[in-house]
């Protein structure tokens, strides 16, 4: 479900670090050449790239990056050739630095990866920062964000299939108590967004729809200006249904009085590799408008070309 | 810093499988046949010999050892022979479900054992009990223990030697701030507890005791029946000084009318390759008695034979 297109027949690593070299040197700085590589290489490629181009060239292909590129397109260039867990400990940490209670990047990479990738992410964090992951959340929220936070981030939830039907029963009964009551921040609700698997809290959600009537997200937005709510709402989305909410993600930054780039490149760069064609799928039957014909509506330069080049544009 | 005694002549696999076979066979068995072996093979060795004997006689050696031992002997060598992440994801379950507030075993394992190896008992728990340790951990306490172990459970603190003095500063203040107006439970305690790297929190505790005078379980100790105090120090001591924590569960599982073998076996355990000979240092310290001969005095049989054999009795 991936929409990166790597070529059939990939030049050898040491020709792509020859001709990334070659679009650095010189006057200016040859864009289109960095996309027609790094846009067209799967993680294995890009992390091998970086590697071999350091050893080559003495500096690291990020820092050569940083240097040449600008903005926008120098974001998502960076972003995407990080290696995942690496991309994830980085965004982690800017948004715990930069943390407000409306900002969920911290619930989507909790939620969205597998427990394996989230505990990669945290091992890449500690090699980084000198930190664990959940220290720093645990440091720079408070309240009841923190008390949802930290275990988000720490959780490494059981990641096979099998769901227990009586838990799930009595477990729909409680979410719907304690949101009927609207202690939104109580322990139970915590513990089980935090620590059930996801097809526990899959099986649980759907007893809570069967038992109840509503999904219940429809229940948690009795007051939808209210940002604790929100925020449970992105982690139910996030552990159930990772690619609407990606869509939404998407939807938002570019419905908007100035497209929200950051969250654009943040998505892209992320999910490209991983579940894109579904966000696209899920993107053109919420707005009527394939992505990509959005995403050259709102951008512009390099930086729409690689963003089309990641999300598959004019691939069959 | 073991106390194991692995002989410089070690018997092929397949030849300690074929004496511990031999062992079970017939009338009775041979328990000192099972000690001389068990008992001096380390981790990778027992680990192999498991599979071997698995595979030559279509039986998990477990089960064999279930059947043919009883008691207090039974469980110290099914300890000793599972491999310490399987160990300790049983120990934990086990602590779960039997869960009172003065049990400490879930402390122990989540602040004594390494972050990497806290992360392998983890991974164990999900392979075997196909749910995640803090999930049963948030199920089956409640309040302030849970507010505590949840998060203990769940950390995965960097392992590194870097360390913040401005923050040790900074919150070796705030806890004594917060223990002076006896808030135990409160987030900030728990956040430095449960997130800190243990080299941070050994620097903090370090700044305590220049600060305030005190050793801060000294100040944990305002109430000396107080279960969630006890809790806490207990915290603190398997995170800074996890011998002297060891030595005190073996010294009250021995100083009282009858001898606790749960915590007695549990620690020669999970100690005995690891740094029972610190331990053991720390004991003659502490009692004026070597370790030997207070177990001596206070077992019998195979069980006896089997502690010692585990703590390097007679080995120069």
């Amino acid at each position: 479900m991936s929409t990166l297109c790597v070529p059939s027949q990939v030049p050898s690593v040491a020709e792509d670090c020859e001709q990334l070299h070659k679009a650095f040197s010189g006057w200016g700085t040859n864009e289109d050449l960095i996309i027609s590589i790094l846009g067209h290489r799967n993680v294995a490629q890009r992390k091998l790239i970086r590697q071999v181009y350091g050893e080559t060239y003495g500096q690291d292909l990020l820092k050569a990056l940083d240097r040449e590129l600008t903005n926008d397109f120098e974001r998502i260039v960076l972003l995407w050739t990080l290696d995942p867990p690496e991309r994830d400990a980085y965004l982690a940490n800017e948004a715990t630095k930069r943390w407000t209670s409306s900002n969920q990047v911290l619930v989507e990479i909790a939620c969205t990866r597998s427990p394996k990738e989230l505990l990669l992410a945290r091992d890449a964090y500690h090699a980084r920062f000198k930190r664990s992951l959940e220290e720093d959340v645990a440091y720079h929220t408070s309240g009841d964000f923190r008390k949802l936070l930290v275990p988000l981030v720490s959780s490494y939830r059981y990641g096979g299939d099998d769901v227990n039907l009586t838990f799930a029963k009595s477990e729909a009964k409680l979410l719907h108590e304690k949101i009927s009551e609207k202690d939104y921040s109580c322990d139970d609700i915590i513990r089980i967004l935090a620590t059930r698997s996801k097809a526990q809290i899959n099986a649980t959600l759907n007893q809570y729809k069967n038992e109840f009537g509503n999904d219940i997200n429809k229940d948690l937005k009795a007051d939808p200006k209210d940002e604790f709510l929100a925020i449970l709402r992105a982690t139910v989305k996030c552990l159930v249904n990772p690619e609407k909410y990606f869509e939404k993600v998407i939807r938002l930054s570019i419905n908007r009085r100035g497209t929200d780039e950051g969250a654009l490149t943040r998505v892209v760069a992320t999910r490209a590799e991983v579940d894109m064609k579904i966000i696209k799928d899920e993107y053109q039957r919420r707005n009527s408008v394939p992505l990509d014909r959005a995403i050259a509506k709102d951008t512009t330069g390099d930086y729409e070309k690689m963003l089309l080049t990641l999300i598959g544009h004019g691939e069959t």
